[in-house]
């Protein structure tokens, strides 16, 4: 397999700049002003000044500078300092890190924005008219952080020269109505074009290989239909239990911190129609399109299709693993479920009548993220399995921990799994570089910087992955328990065998 | 790929017993006795005693016995001296050469054949009634000894009990006109049920692979179609030259030794329809049926459609190779064809107008066998290929020398070849497992001894074959040359060139 590392030789179509490889290839990133709040927060220490520092390496323009903005007292140096802890290679340490000033801000004292606007005023013009304004809040003071922003004219709807942009971090509003809420706020203040909202999962690979594989293989392009597959699973299994997010996640539960976003956008990409063209909005137009049509069933039928679970106590890789309502900030009676699985439909003429399996957890027995497409099983004519039937055709889409694509078929000796199709893709750390990873956040700001909104969520994507999540949540369904380390409650299971199928379960790729 | 030895759980319906498991499974093979005409010669010797061997080992029953039947003079001791060479692991050699008598005939001597009924006479009369008749000599004896077999009532159509068969060792017939001629001698002695024409080409495994992998996998049977699929190639290099077998070679050439029956069964289990019942006469129908149809084309046509060719001096895997004229037994001026590659049409439904090419020659650069069905492209829509075109999907089923299917298909990094599907098959020795191997002469006889001709030729194919190679023959062309090592004429690239395709090449399975 030695021919997976070549260059890519894939030229895309519509906006090819805007799908180059990674973070090496593609537009340059533009000189800029980043200026990031909740500078001196876990996230930015641990993910994005690492992802920054890394981009310094990979040629960041040399006058991009970097205003960390927090609430505690601290100068340049201290959080040069504060900072460096995180960088384990600190060869360019010295030189990236005189790009970083620090800047002292209350996110609701006004009069630190004025002084704000006018250290952005110290820096050469044509470099400050070049703003990226990066939210690594807590939620609950995005619109704040919005609102004064453009009313000490830092940042405005049409700057008069140069660009403005605002990352914002997720979640992105708790349900539909404070989602709404806050879009309010920000898109008076920004175009939708100049909003980042991030959606890590939406790694550029990960969007790009399900296109590629989708629309440049014949064979699968004309069995991506209702007639061909019999149901679609979208799995994604987390090992880990709550841990320390405890606190935030309590407040979530999987539908609206794993459902909600990450799920939906790998539904909608699995089911879209051919996009116009190869950029952003187009992709995201058919995006929407598809979330759309996902069919909002009557509470009966959502009972019977919406499986709920919070983890008890338990062993994960042989080390013992809390329940999660003895895990840390987790009350004693929570009922926020840490595990969900359900079954969706969508109403288009591709899909009517194919049932999607979606499951999410944390605490289980397996770590991985996958989507397995089956195909209707062929009549068993002159050739049967033991059970009278045939193994149905599969295409596995593995997106962690290690990205491939796999098919199965039969062939003489063995009816499942024996056709592995091992493929490696273009990932030089596959393993390690998961959803959250600095290598991530290195793509996501390169592209703010680029200004390549294709891997952000836009508004009406939002809208809809939380009409959805809401639409599910208004139903009472039972919280089933289910140990942790284990496959997840046994309703799940029972749920996909009353239509006679079962849980794709873990493929190996290789 | 651990999963790959697990016992097979696929089921065959129809005559499920026909079709187990290699030489282990199925109904027994029944008491008999085996003539084998022609035991003096390097098949017998070098193949058919040795699986015989093997069988003994594996359970052959133990009241079966051999008469090796050969012109030279010689006694029982001596013939199991001489079989005994080519037997390496001689444990059972004892008991197993207890089995052997030896009768000395000339093939038109009538008396001998007296005394060989006679012989047969002296066996416990339930054994001697179930009969083989091998008939391992030059094809000019064939209808001879059927003639003094039936004249003497050794062999006849309706035995009194039991069951007379008898094998035709390869070829059948020159052309047409020759191959009817003997069959018109032998089905006036025996009837088509008796008779078992040896293709050794057909081997178990790959009859069955090649129905399971297109009647068990919904996703190739959609597929299956001129709709879908682009063109179709079947390719079986040899690297090695004519060798020591020139004197029979020269008098056939690559179009008689390999398409008439080779190519020409891979081409119909590739195109045939689903046969009525997994058994020999349901797939034999459904293989002549598909033969008919293949288009006789016009002189004109054919002269573009067919290219043959000689080899001339070279060198092969860094050895030198003679040119075909030079070789040990062929005339200086031969104008025998050692390679041919040609054009196909079948005119029936699913395969109007998709053009199957057929190549096969020998010192070639590679020795392999596969099929090659190539589907059409996807247009060049969201991403594009470095040449404005994407690589087009491929099923490709090895068959020599290590046997596997492997599927192709576009992901990000890499149009074509990344998508590799390493597959291996039930052959525990694949890669020494080859056609005319003992293996394959040890699957064959039990099948004889259990009365399944699936794996033989029956009459009305022999006739197709022969008479589609006949009307190629017909037609004059050129006669190209290539240096021994090579990949071919250069007309041959030409051929495939002008029809915007190209050979699929040597496709690592691995």
């Amino acid at each position: 397999m030695q021919e997976t590392r070549r260059e890519s030789v894939i030229r895309l179509r519509g906006a090819p700049q805007t799908f180059k490889y990674a973070v090496d290839g593609g537009p340059a990133m533009q000189p800029c002003i980043l200026v990031i709040f909740g500078a001196t927060g876990d996230l930015a220490k641990r993910k994005l000044l690492p992802a920054l520092y890394k981009l310094h390496e990979r040629g960041m323009p040399s006058v991009t500078r970097i205003i960390a903005v927090g609430r505690r007292p601290l100068d340049d140096a201290a959080i040069r300092r504060d900072l460096a802890e995180f960088i384990t290679d600190k060869k360019e340490w010295e030189a990236f890190s005189q790009r970083i000033t620090y800047h002292q801000l209350e996110f609701d004292d006004k009069a630190a924005y004025d002084r704000l606007r006018e250290r952005l005023e110290t820096y050469d013009k044509s470099l400050a008219a070049r703003r990226v304004f990066y939210l690594a809040t807590a939620p609950e003071s995005f619109a704040t952080i919005s609102r004064n922003l453009s009313a000490a004219s830092i940042a405005s709807r049409r700057p008069q020269r140069g660009w403005h942009r605002v990352i914002f971090e997720k979640p992105f509003g708790h349900d539909l109505a404070t989602a709404k809420a806050l879009n309010k706020v920000i898109s008076k203040i920004f175009s939708e074009q100049q909003i980042y909202r991030i959606d890590h999962y939406l790694g550029k690979e990960l969007v790009q290989n399900i296109l590629v594989l989708r629309f440049t293989n014949s064979i699968f392009e004309h069995l991506w239909h209702k007639e061909y597959i019999d149901n679609v699973q979208i799995i994604v299994g987390e090992r880990v239990g709550v841990g320390s997010r405890g606190g935030y996640y309590d407040n979530a539960g999987a539908l609206r911190d794993m459902v909600q976003n990450h799920l939906m956008q790998l539904i909608a990409l699995t089911t879209m129609e051919l996009p116009k063209r190869m950029e952003a909005d187009s992709i995201r137009t058919a995006k929407v399109k598809v979330l759309k049509r996902i069919v909002r069933e009557p509470p009966a039928k959502i009972r019977k299709h919406l499986i709920l679970g919070q983890y008890t106590e338990g062993m994960i890789d042989g080390k013992p693993c809390p329940a999660y309502r003895d895990e840390q900030g987790i009350p004693k009676k929570s009922t926020t479920e840490t595990f969900a699985a359900l079954k969706l439909f969508i109403n288009d003429e591709r899909w009517r009548g194919v049932p999607f399996y979606l499951r999410t957890g944390k605490a289980l027995h397996h770590q991985y993220a996958e989507i397995v497409v089956t195909f209707k099983q062929a009549p068993c004519r002159l050739f049967c399995g033991p059970d009278g039937t045939l193994a149905p055709n599969r295409l596995i889409i593995r997106i962690q921990p290690d990205e491939g694509v796999k098919v199965t078929f039969n062939i003489k000796e063995e009816l499942a799994d024996m056709s592995a199709i091992p493929v490696s893709m273009d990932f030089s750390h596959k393993a390690e570089f998961g959803i959250n990873s600095q290598e991530a956040y290195e793509r996501l700001l390169a592209d703010v910087m680029r200004g390549d909104q294709t891997l952000f969520t836009r508004w009406d994507e939002v809208q809809e992955q939380w009409r959805i999540v809401d639409h599910l949540r208004k139903v009472k369904v039972p919280l089933e328990r289910y140990a942790a380390g284990s496959h997840g409650p046994a309703a799940a299971l029972r749920m996909i065998k009353k239509d006679g199928r079962d849980w794709s379960g873990n493929i190996p790729i290789k």
